[in-house]
């Protein structure tokens, strides 16, 4: 890209000749943002991600003007092609960035623990070049590129020396801060472990050792046996409404045999989740017959550690509670972490495999 | 109240007369709802609150059928009176509530940790009894009566035997799902200590036992230090931009001198709070010139634990980053609980302490 970010074309080869990607990005050469800096909360030892930079990025965008559509006449966006089937690129606004010098995370000593450069890495995926529509109605191949795309960022970006944890995700809907239409995702990499993963790990790392089993597999056999919270599966995969969940409709999808990781995946796997991934995806916008919105968010083992604990699963939540009703993190929520269910998860997984789809 | 819920009345005598309150409240006597349940997640060892019956809840009625409002002819509120200065009673939707049988929480077990009661309290606090308004803009001696409630039902609810942890916030604004106007609080008592809370317990004791003081004390005391985070202060608050805040706008107002809770606040340290809260909402209101939405919690020790340890303050969070731009916990902070600020704490402790108020 012009301001010398990477940019990663995904494509199937369906034709009989091979895709080629040579288009240049003309556009000026800008400046980058710096890397901003990691603070430790002492109350809590978690770290905040300082990004000042970021307060000034795109906001919502007209259609003509998006920078995710590919590039058109009279429009230079931040793909120079004039076509794609999905890309990754660098974002240009990211919350972490690659350290400008020789890193490593501090450890934890309260508020003696010294600011660091917050390092890491932020992706755009971009799952279609159509502005319209939403990863639940790709076609099923789209969604196994985007799934390919996924499983090879997960793999080369592991090879970052500061990168600790990655994590793709996709906001979808202006209810939940999207500032861009066009149906995307992003893919976070950090250079510490999210407060949330640390939690799981400990949990998960005294399961093993208890148990000898991961917990994720114990959970897993738990939902079968349960049955009435599952919303679909397949052969490979699961998708059901977790026994404590904390959103009215939030749907889990696993694969039923353990791996830690995107880049583990098996092809046969991989090939049986966008079947499962679009089948979810449409249950939920179904259920009030509106597009919800929601944040889906891959949860994967830590690159460096737990992985024999922490396994790979998609959490979908939806922050709507019914028609013209959102689930808000208001005080008990956002100050206290304990979550209010306004909803049996047995009734939510009963309304979405109602839905006819 | 006439589905025998508690009310409580708190007045300031201003005049030679004590004030009476013998209103009877006339409407149909209604059944409660149920209590709720308990689930443990698994995967983090967090409990979650299933409250079903919660989904009906009276949504932004229109002022005149505010149930906050003192009766009036027409009108059969929540407060059978015809005015009140300030007015806690327990909520109509609570989604915690005493328990109907003998009641212990269990120890985390994992996947096989028995569902229990939701046990616990939800009251509603009126911070007046007009309509219009806002808890910033009470008058002094009115913040002062608030805070005496409080303190009151801190104290009374720490006898609760199933009551673990006192949560008094309010959550101001459509923005974060108010739904209703009328300028009041909550209290939530919870019957286990919230994730949160459990978290920063973890954190304190650990600092108490290696420095032998409250790891708040000597936060406080490097903010007084810095200096350049210090929003206002008096002889016994301090309000400040945390050295980690998590949200553009975010400010604790602590007392200098360490209490476990607001019941255990001296008289002397309760007066001077009125003062410091309502300039420390007025410069947040007035940084953009517009009611702000925010989450304002009070973090206090738990009943029974951690009392030489943690730390009694107020936080203040305001989801709003821009004039129309929100702060959204989307998928890093909601998934993954790793906050990106985007703003320099400092930066936003200045334009707090600019504002002309």
């Amino acid at each position: 890209m012009a301001d010398s970010r990477q940019i990663f074309y995904y494509d199937r080869n369906e034709g009989s000749t091979e895709i080629s990607r040579t288009a240049v990005d003309k556009r000026a050469k800008e400046d980058r943002p710096g890397v901003g800096e990691l603070r430790l909360d002492a109350l809590t030892n978690e770290w905040v991600a300082m990004a000042a930079h970021r307060q000034a990025r795109v906001f919502l965008p007209p259609k003509e003007l998006c920078p995710l559509c590919p590039t058109k006449p009279g429009l230079e966006s931040e793909i120079a092609d004039s076509n794609y089937q999905v890309v990754v690129f660098e974002n240009r606004s990211p919350s972490l960035a690659a350290p400008s010098v020789d890193w490593s995370l501090p450890t934890y000593e309260g508020l003696v623990t010294p600011v660091v450069q917050g390092a890491g890495r932020c992706e755009v995926i971009c799952f279609s070049d159509q502005h319209e529509g939403s990863f639940g109605k790709l076609a099923l191949p789209q969604i196994r590129t985007v799934m390919e795309a996924w499983i090879d960022r997960t793999r080369e970006l592991s090879k970052l020396p500061y990168v600790q944890h990655i994590f793709p995700f996709e906001n979808r809907g202006e209810e939940v801060g999207v500032t861009l239409n066009h149906p995307h995702g992003q893919i976070y990499c950090y250079s510490y472990l999210p407060p949330r993963v640390e939690k799981m790990y400990y949990v998960a790392k005294d399961y093993l050792s208890k148990h000898g089993r991961p917990l994720i597999t114990d959970l897993i056999a738990r939902e079968i046996l349960d049955e009435v919270r599952i919303v679909a599966q397949n052969a490979h995969w699961i998708a059901y409404v977790p026994f404590a969940s904390r959103y009215p409709f939030e749907i889990h999808i696993a694969p039923k045999k353990f791996v830690p990781d995107l880049a583990e995946l098996s092809e046969e796997v991989a090939d049986a989740f966008p079947e499962i991934a679009k089948e979810s995806l449409l249950r939920l916008d179904g259920v009030f017959g509106i597009q919800m919105a929601y944040i889906a968010a891959w949860h994967q083992a830590p690159v460096r550690t737990g992985r024999d604990a922490l396994g790979l699963h998609l959490q979908i939540t939806s922050v709507r509670r019914a028609p013209g009703k959102l689930k808000y993190l208001a005080g008990s929520e956002s100050a206290m972490g304990a979550f209010i269910m306004d909803m049996a998860p047995e009734q939510s997984a009963g309304q979405l495999r109602e839905v006819q789809i």
